[in-house]
């Protein structure tokens, strides 16, 4: 069985549409994927790569975007959901170390639903302890392993290992070295890992 | 029945796809696309818009992905096409008015074939005039009223139309004020058609 690497930032606005359906689609398409947090807000600074301050075309653009593809999928954002995120670094510490203890995904998804459809940003209170407490975790003991030197050496390499591997956004699907960006390209990814080497 | 407004500048590498898919997709769904040429530059530009200059890896992704898609409609690009294109302007006020004369969409299609399947920068020559024989036109003729004030005119109010309706990138698809962006966007601006005011 193919296994297909999911990249993602939480402080990504595009990835909560995957984050939110990826668990459905997998069951239904029998496939498995590898939940890889990043810091895309470090690749893109070091590739100057800023799609949307000062931007406000394409921001309004990106939210009615969301939403289009929101109904479709059935959720039910409040849009703009806040943006940027200022907690971006500890969101993902946390789900770094989630996908270490075997929680990840659902603090990902947690954290994801409150930001986007409760308004509280991720990464920083009340949606951070409110995630943790809601899934089962101790916010305490959580927050400090986050920040420990360990979980942010552990950030801090995966995000060399996306960027080696040419990722520039989030969300990224890899299959092997093939990248497909955009929640938008997920059937593409599936398609790809199903048409084998 | 719905026309749905496609906005499109020679000039960008995704709108290879729609130029050249898009007449089979309107007669295969019973749809009237208005072809409407600007100058993308000129907006992105002065929105301070730029996604590919000096951005290695997602210019890299970026021929990927439209050699994957390409490959999907049946195309065959030789990747990657010369870009960017000094001759932007000129080729989208050939294509201008060619829309007024009603040879536009062919001038279009043979530029874009000429760019992307032999090599051949678009608006330049020998694209220029090979492209305007190729579909019966006379090059000498063309190219001088291209460059008349009426034309150079009727360019820049499109693409202040295009500006107006929060336009950024090439293609985008319009059905009323509703905006959709991209190659990959069309099935939705299609369903978005359908489903009425």
């Amino acid at each position: 069985m193919t296994t297909i690497d999911f990249w993602y930032s939480i402080g990504s606005t595009y990835s909560y549409l995957t984050v939110m359906r990826l668990p459905q689609v997998a069951a239904a398409e029998g496939l498995t994927f590898n939940w890889r947090p990043f810091n895309v807000r470090h690749v893109m600074v070091s590739q100057n790569n800023i799609p949307f301050r000062d931007k406000p075309q394409k921001t309004a653009y990106m939210w009615r975007d969301i939403a289009r593809r929101a109904e479709r999928y059935g959720l039910s954002p409040v849009l703009p959901a806040p943006y940027p995120l200022a907690g971006l670094v500890t969101a993902n510490e946390v789900a770094v170390l989630g996908m270490q203890e075997g929680w990840g995904i659902d603090y990902t998804r947690a954290t994801y639903r409150r930001w986007f459809e409760l308004g509280e940003p991720a990464g920083e209170e009340p949606n951070l302890s409110e995630s943790l407490r809601e899934i089962g975790q101790d916010p305490n003991r959580v927050i400090e392993r986050a920040g420990s030197e360990e979980i942010v050496h552990a950030l801090a390499s995966s995000t060399a290992d996306a960027m080696t591997l040419g990722i520039f956004g989030s969300p990224t699907f890899a299959v092997g070295h093939e990248l497909f960006w955009g929640d938008d390209r997920l059937d593409d990814a599936i398609a790809w890992a199903r048409r084998g080497p």
